[in-house]
């Protein structure tokens, strides 16, 4: 029998319905993905290329190298085609009942690594570390412009799931409104604080801990479980077990051990479902916000196995055929070394 | 510069940003889709076939045809992998903060014409309206059931859209739930009467024909057009002019308007963007429901040419390369004889 479960933090069912199919093999279909026989020399993320992407906004590099020039392990760049202009006022107006304003905004990259063939698996716990830094300190920077209100930091891995170019990296969008997502996330969390007096996601980290069922990874500071209403096959949460409503406010500890967890949950998705096509994003309360009390930042992962079509455009309603005790089951076995 | 755009129905911001790509043709690339020689002795939804699919729920056939053999022109069957399961109690419950409930509902598939290889200019507007019967037949009678709160039509066409099929079929989902892009529509439809006393849709309808800017297409009964804050490229409304919350109340002569109107979008899309994969979805009021001053049918139909990846999945905010000012021109400069 199929299930309806709720998703509590955005407030929509989803139908796991696990009769479609359900063993990890079901999903290792044939893959659209880049060509094993990567040219180098035309990576814009490689070292040695950096003149074919503009210019560097933050680099970690060694002493003495220049900015632009070989020596980096992490880099930050505009992106060459960006979504959001950094130029200009927001300029904003109605047109009758309609409302827009100047897409003025930020739109980054971050390049994780050097390594242009870098893996989960290939790439040490403190490159994960130098990540996280990274993605902190743009998140202060971007936020210092009064016009931003949110910055989104996602990651697109593998054609399947958007990704332009195949050199691991993230990207950073700083928009002048806070998007729909984390605007609804934040007032169902704070319904729920105003019911009882406690916040909704240190509830489910104590409910996962509890039972155990969906834990795919759990080190002092974070757990990784597959949420209870999980839109799709191998979705995986990242979130710190103490209540932060703001990841810029990470302390150094802290952030040894997300990498830690990134890296094990990479680590096991890519064994599991063999390199699968996955989006990440991370979710944060914006830099000015009341909601200290009420939000708490997490991390989702969702690997790109199944369709998105008229069904789940129309409703918001998912159909997952992977139940999620199973796939935290699959993935807990995969051992990281 | 981009544009920051908000969707007054689904109060969300959309990122218009023609500098991405801009022409008809940036988006007829390459597109994975069914093989020209398709085998029509495997097809189940081709006449001589019916056994290969299961019972017929309701056909328009030939006078002195029998069920579940030739003769139809519209034929509604039970989907073969159905997503919900009509038997058994919904069973309600809590787990700790959770919700959930079994997976009740329907799962049906309709098809929409006896011809295989069908093309929105191949098939006669008197086909179309048969579909538009075939809608309003299924969700009057799935209605009946009182487990069921909503009933969903939607068409998934081509690889690229999630369709599985080629011959031409739409696919209706019966749910005991509200699904949330329906509940927050008709929650914001309901502020904006609660603010103004008037329909939001029908200040849309008002609007759009004021400037005529964005329209596709218009007749005595409905118009078509680009939504001001389209979330994708050459997305297209039909809605009806005169203000109805509930598609199955609809008349003979608007299901005749309809028909003429919607030949009109598929065909103008087909021809322009070379037979596009796309997911068309019907909007309506739940079957038992107060919305009838404030909400107002429509149908969405979105062309599937632009990744939807980390970006969108985390914050709900669309990157839309095309402006559909200009999206419009394209479609209205396609003429259908």
């Amino acid at each position: 029998m199929p299930e309806l479960r709720k998703d509590p933090v955005l407030k929509r069912w989803v139908i796991i319905a696990t009769e479609r199919s359900s063993r990890p093999n079901d999903f290792k279909k044939k893959r659209e993905d880049f060509p094993a026989n990567q040219d180098l020399s035309k990576c814009p993320f490689c070292p040695g290329n950096e003149f074919m992407t503009p210019p560097e906004v933050l680099a970690y590099r060694k002493p003495g190298t220049l900015a632009n020039g070989p020596g980096w392990w992490i880099r930050v760049v505009n992106n060459k085609f960006p979504a959001l202009n950094p130029e200009g006022s927001l300029d904003k107006k109605g047109i009758g009942i309609y409302d827009m304003m100047n897409g003025v905004g930020y739109h980054e990259v971050l390049i994780e690594t050097d390594d242009h063939f870098a893996t989960p698996l290939s790439m040490s716990s403190s490159q994960f570390e130098e990540i996280i830094w990274g993605y902190r300190d743009r998140i202060i920077e971007l936020s210092k412009d009064v016009r931003i209100k949110y910055v989104i930091i996602f990651k697109n891995h593998g054609k399947g799931a958007g990704a332009s170019l195949f050199h691991p990296h993230s990207q950073i969008i700083a928009t002048p409104i806070i998007p729909a997502v984390i605007k609804n996330e934040i007032d169902n969390a704070k319904e729920y604080f105003e019911l009882r007096d406690r916040c909704l996601f240190c509830d489910i980290v104590t409910q996962e801990l509890g039972h155990q069922d969906r834990i795919v990874f759990e080190n002092n500071s974070f757990i990784a479980f597959c949420p209870f209403a999980s839109a799709f096959p191998f979705e995986t949460w990242i979130i710190p077990k103490r209540h932060f409503h703001r990841f810029e406010d990470i302390d150094k500890n802290h952030v040894v051990d997300l990498a830690q967890t990134i890296k094990s949950v990479f680590s096991k998705l890519y064994l599991l479902l063999d390199n699968p096509p996955f989006n990440m994003m991370l979710h944060t309360a914006p830099p000015n916000s009341n909601s200290k009390e009420y939000y708490h930042w997490h991390i989702e992962i969702i690997p790109r196995l199944t369709e998105v079509a008229g069904f789940e455009w129309g409703t918001g309603t998912y159909i997952n055929p992977m139940l999620p005790e199973k796939a935290a089951i699959e993935l807990r076995k995969q051992e990281i070394t």
